[in-house]
């Protein structure tokens, strides 16, 4: 069996020791062995700091931005390949492959663009000249420029292309080299996207390294001038902030966590009207697609006390048409999760939330299609209600990272709407479906405080819009608290975090001969 | 002796237990008594938050302005009193005490004037309106809103009027209620402070809190949607991110800690030229100003080795000239350093500098003009020379908290200047001084990615600056690495901190409505 090497310091090295065994979710076929042992984290860490930074930040934001557009070009042109192993590796349907592996390129296009926006310039400037004081030449000037350590990200299994391309797009475009790390279950994709770069030679020596296998002492060796992204666990977010090379250096860490994602639909909203089956639609996409399997997926859904029980049947008549199995089968809705411990977890979470409330849809057992008997790691689609005015801690605060949702009724107020959504103490993205202007922007007030992104349902945007659980690069991507206090994204906002803002105070001249 | 009540839940409380003295750092004569033994934190965060946050956001930004204004207004009312107050209490000249007192009242006003230029809205548009498809109607907008917890501000004893105000200003301006902590050797003019805006009635109730002591449990409270800005030391900074509510809540925390600002001397620049003069002024200005205890003072002086021993001569004459002593006389151009721990301190930091070097003026042991014997924490101004070349590890490290600077001798290069400056490891402000506006560049790049403050100094604008020592609430304040990873101020830049940004997606004629 094939081991995944990893690409640090330049070149291939296979890891030494302990290798993990990767498996097709769908039949636990074994695909490849990955693991880091023995490879020296520190000098992957410095190799991109001293060639890949001075690399980069030699080159102007356009430049920068056309190397994003040849990463995109040469994933575009193994596109079909790529879709094939994010079906073998990750238990994704064609459709849950392509949502990944087109996103990722969709992101670098994107960045190329905003590069090439930027023009041929290193300094950014942020914001106008300020004068400072009666005298003109007396002048501040905000700028960004590149950080010159490195950006370490460490992703999850769940996107294996588009959160390696996300990342590194903007890290890339402000100037920093990337060394990234893949969750090792799905590292299939990133794996082979590494593959299609480097043979590509689409970037400049050290700009992106790439760890297959165990985090390590990776980051042990940050230094003060290096940002950490994580995605992933509220767990493993909070260990990384507790790093004590971390909190020493002040090293920007930016974490993407938990989210107990809410829809909301208003009490305008009858059934069978265009916009209750656009909601249906869109609860619906966001339980199956990738099995669920989205930090950004619907985890509850408050539904106005009078039509809960109308939702509920719309659900369950919807979810029972599902076919769960093997995802290389055309005929599958939807795969199985990623791993064992996944299901595991969903499983052990579904108990959980059916405490607060009693399950309507899906026992988790499953008769997969086209997986051998006894094989994947498959469950169906689980709905559960809880009962109007419950207080359903467990629905508020535990995130079940599979194909699961919680009906919650609300009176069909906006007010009870929001104090019910501000319950999940921080996400990245809730909704509000309604055709009700005033009901939206009072649930989006209320609810604005405690996201990083709301969505507004409207039938109006049913055809344009990918729905709550796509994200899209021109808008942040992040929420506070349970969700890490983290902010991706945001098309130029992003480059921020890899950045350092500058005021610089002094002669108006030399200073407009500094920022052109 | 009068015991200085904290002010929290909206009425003034004593402390019980231990009480800690504050004194006259000139006289050590005892001035007052503080302590919060016994006072319920937890309970006046949560008054902050369920009473002084919904009063807050209440306003329009314009309304919040207004409140800031009357702030400064009852402060200028009250200046001269604070101006005595702040030299008894603080060991300030009246110019120092000035320099805390009317740069309060100036950034106070600075923040009036931008609440009145965001007009009477009460959620920010963050950019222009993005077109997210063909279909016009799909569309993004950013928005910023205020969090709705408490902004804990935990601030230096150096500026117990400006830290207190300056905090306090955008915070309640981004509509953040405000529970501030001065530090407690100087904490009687913030007290002072509070007892004004109180009498003056200017703010809502729970707006603003004062805690009088030990900071206790006061962290242990802090949830999701609270922030923490503090200023102080790296190791307090340190424990503070390393708190395990902070961790797990995602709680913001900005941190402004130590920095061995630098100041470069072009080799354009000869002795007696203007632009020399004016180096050395603002040299002088930050070694003495408030006994050297600003965290923005120059602590690193770079000069051409070929004029160092010039360079030298001009600054011991006019350190010689320095009257150090008791600063309610008019005639004392120096005042002691704040408490008998700092005086330790210093002492203990010019050892470990002197090690690197050789002292060239100051031995630190003074006989002060108008102080008791053997009273009051003096210390002479302190100059430390280094060999051209030498490693000098303490000069790039240790900051001296106190009226010290080191002389570093360079070639002349840029290059080096640049890379002598990013030893400090990440620092607030470091400066160039140079009328060669290509050598002004190439160090202002070389610096500017290891600090929040770059300032060029020149001949041309001597008149109008204040030097890189003063903070201007237009400029951002903080710095990576060393400087603890903060950002303050930076005109609306700092009210980011306070507010949550968010993507609003959808319909558009919607979200119009909801950002007019």
């Amino acid at each position: 069996m094939r081991t995944l090497p990893s690409y640090l310091c330049g070149a291939w090295a296979e890891g030494k020791g302990d290798l993990e065994t990767l498996v097709n979710p769908a039949t636990e076929e074994p695909l490849a062995q990955a693991g880091a042992g023995g490879l020296d984290r520190k000098a992957a860490l410095e190799h991109a700091r001293t060639k890949g930074g001075p690399g980069l930040r030699a080159l102007t934001f356009a430049e920068r931005g056309a190397l994003l557009q040849a990463m995109g070009d040469a994933l575009q042109a193994h596109r079909n390949e790529l879709l094939d192993l994010s079906v073998t590796s990750g238990g994704n349907t064609r459709g849950d492959a392509k949502f990944d592996v087109d996103g990722a390129i969709f992101t670098l296009a994107a960045y190329a663009d905003l590069g090439k926006g930027l023009g041929e310039v290193k300094v950014l400037a942020d914001g106008e000249g300020i004068p400072l004081a009666r005298n003109p030449r007396f002048h501040g000037q905000h700028i960004l420029v590149p950080r010159t350590g490195v950006a370490v990200h460490v992703n999850a299994f769940n996107f294996p292309a588009w959160g390696l391309a996300e990342k590194a797009a903007v890290a890339l475009l402000a100037g920093m080299p990337v060394v990234t790390k893949p969750a090792t279950s799905s590292a299939l994709v990133a794996h082979r996207i590494l593959e299609i770069l480097t043979e590509a030679q689409a970037l400049p020596e050290g700009a992106l390294s790439l760890l297959m296998g165990a985090a390590g002492d990776l980051l042990e060796h940050v230094g003060p001038f290096d940002v950490v992204a994580f995605t992933g666990s509220s767990d493993t977010g909070a260990s990384i902030r507790s790093l004590p090379q971390v909190i020493k250096n002040s090293v920007r860490v930016n974490v993407e966590a938990d989210s107990l994602n809410a829809a909301v639909l208003g009490p305008d909203v009858a059934a069978g009207e265009e916009t209750w089956d656009y909601f249906v639609k869109d609860v619906l996409r966001d339980m199956t697609q990738k099995a669920g399997q989205k930090c950004t997926a619907i985890r509850r859904v408050l539904v106005p006390s009078d039509r809960a029980d109308r939702l509920r049947d719309d659900l369950v008549d919807r979810l029972s048409a599902i076919t769960v199995g093997n995802p290389a089968l055309e005929s599958v809705r939807m795969g199985p999760v990623a791993t064992a411990s996944q299901l595991e977890d969903v499983r052990s979470g579904v108990a959980q939330l059916a405490r607060d409330g009693r399950l309507v849809f899906g026992s988790g057992e499953v008769q997969a299609v086209g997986a051998p008997p006894g094989k994947g790691f498959f469950t169906t689609p689980v709905l559960i209600e809880v009962e109007a005015g419950a207080p359903a801690p467990s629905v508020h605060s535990r995130e079940v990272f599979g194909p699961v949702a919680t009906l919650v009724p609300y009176s069909g107020r906006a007010e009870e709407a929001a104090e019910l959504v501000s319950r999940g103490r921080g996400g990245l993205v809730s909704s509000v479906y309604s055709e009700d202007a005033a009901f939206t922007a009072d649930v989006v007030l209320g609810i604005a405080p405690f996201h990083g992104r709301v969505f507004l349902g409207s039938a109006k945007i049913a055809e344009a819009s990918p729905g709550p659980g796509t994200v899209l690069p021109m808008l942040v991507h992040g929420g506070p608290g349970r969700a890490g206090g983290g902010e991706e994204l945001g098309g130029l906002r992003g480059l921020a975090f890899y950045m350092q803002r500058v005021a610089l105070e002094g002669s108006r001249p030399v200073i407009e001969k500094i920022v052109r």
